[in-house]
């Protein structure tokens, strides 16, 4: 098993043990909700999770840098490091509805390299890793051959912030496709690398909730860039855009530019 | 065990064993798209489910009418009958993501009795009958005692349909709750009778898309009427609210009619 292989492994077992803490507090009362600045929920599990999931790469790589969530970063994000949204979907994880994912990512000089997207609720882990391919639950994935727009199954998310954004953008991505969902969060982008949606578009992301996906959606053959078609990095934007293909992916970005 | 209790009883089990056909479908190539008249993609997986759903009603209720999305009507809607919506959630089904249901009703001279959404994907079957209380996997369920609108967890079904039905109105559901999420189709009105979700708006509806959900929603204590508080039945004209009290209901009317 090469470098990357070893810890996208590593990384999938971390993110799997780790989902144990969310299900503690899933469907439960008292989720001890606060309101940040953006007014995102956060949550007794939230931090708890991180907790986790920081405890284990700092056992398994001490010297990595990590930049999460709710603590921040710790120590350096120029070499080998570890990027983690412990709830990626908090306003999800409060709806007792189970479309929230645990995203764990390693990048080296900033750039990603292994992503695992863990959905606890749904007892599935997809994790990639660049030059390796990528996986659900273990089963090899791939995402679809797709390329015509009028056949693709798209997933809008953020539809709100999208349409106070811009709604002559909204009223257009509210017209392609064959399949049209509105969602949110880690999940649809995932559905992409397995093969069974053919785009996402994305909005008012971090670094933290879009990084741990790229390497799992190159690795099973797609594309995610921020929205000029760029590569995403720490410093993008959060306007993402997820496609099957490069056909797909230049047809959504068209439909975005307007 | 009384009458409606007891039919509930069969009518989880049916769902529940009915369930395996949708499952063989799902995230498997082949799903025999079709478009429908509108729009909606039609399933060999959705055909099966409800031939299957038929057979058992045929055999426990052998006198009593039936209703279904994809074969209409058989016998008498009169009297005793059964409404069921093979796959709540085809897009769902078609994108690989789990929120898609199955969903049958019980009526008694086409008021709803009884409630059944089956969540094969995600193994939850949720349970109403009217005067019986709720239960999920057999375990009772109760609505939210919320009553401010700006402490609630409000579902938005239908975006895209709703945008364009009325874009002012649109604007206005973007901005209510404490937590608010677009979704689609049952699941989210299973949430407010499960006690995690506060409110859905819904749009485009069919009968045999909400007559199931309105004894499960009552049962768990909230509330499920059309857009102008009017109870829902076989004529009602597809634009629902479900709420977990009174005060939500009240509260979210008065926002849709603006």
């Amino acid at each position: 098993m090469n470098d990357l292989a070893n810890i996208a492994a590593i990384a999938a077992r971390i993110a799997k043990d780790a989902g144990a803490v969310p299900m503690r507090h899933f469907r439960q009362g008292g989720l001890g909700i606060e309101l940040k600045g953006d007014q995102s929920p956060v949550t007794v599990a939230d931090r708890a999770t991180e907790k986790a999931i920081r405890a284990a790469l700092a056992q398994a790589f001490p010297d990595h840098g990590v930049f999460g969530e709710e603590f921040g970063v710790s120590g350096s994000l120029d070499g080998p490091a570890w990027i983690i949204d412990p709830i990626d979907g908090t306003r999800f994880f409060l709806s007792g509805y189970p479309g929230f994912g645990m995203l764990l990512g390693h990048l080296q000089s900033g750039a990603p390299q292994v992503g695992v997207a863990h959905m606890p609720a749904l007892g599935e882990t997809y994790v990639g890793a660049r030059g390796q391919g990528a996986t659900l639950n273990g089963a090899p994935i791939r995402a679809r051959a797709t390329t015509r727009l009028d056949e693709a199954v798209v997933f809008v998310n953020e539809a709100e912030r999208l349409f106070a954004d811009d709604p002559a953008r909204f009223a257009r991505l509210c017209a392609i496709g064959h399949t049209r969902r509105m969602s949110y969060d880690c999940y649809p982008h995932a559905l992409v690398a397995a093969g069974q949606v053919d785009a996402v578009t994305d909005i008012g992301l971090e670094a933290y909730d879009f990084l741990p996906l790229a390497p799992l959606i190159e690795a099973a053959g797609g594309v995610m860039t921020d929205w000029d078609g760029q590569p995403l990095g720490l410093g993008s934007d959060g306007r993402v855009v997820t496609a099957c293909t490069p056909e797909i992916h230049a047809a959504v970005l068209e439909v975005l530019a307007g």
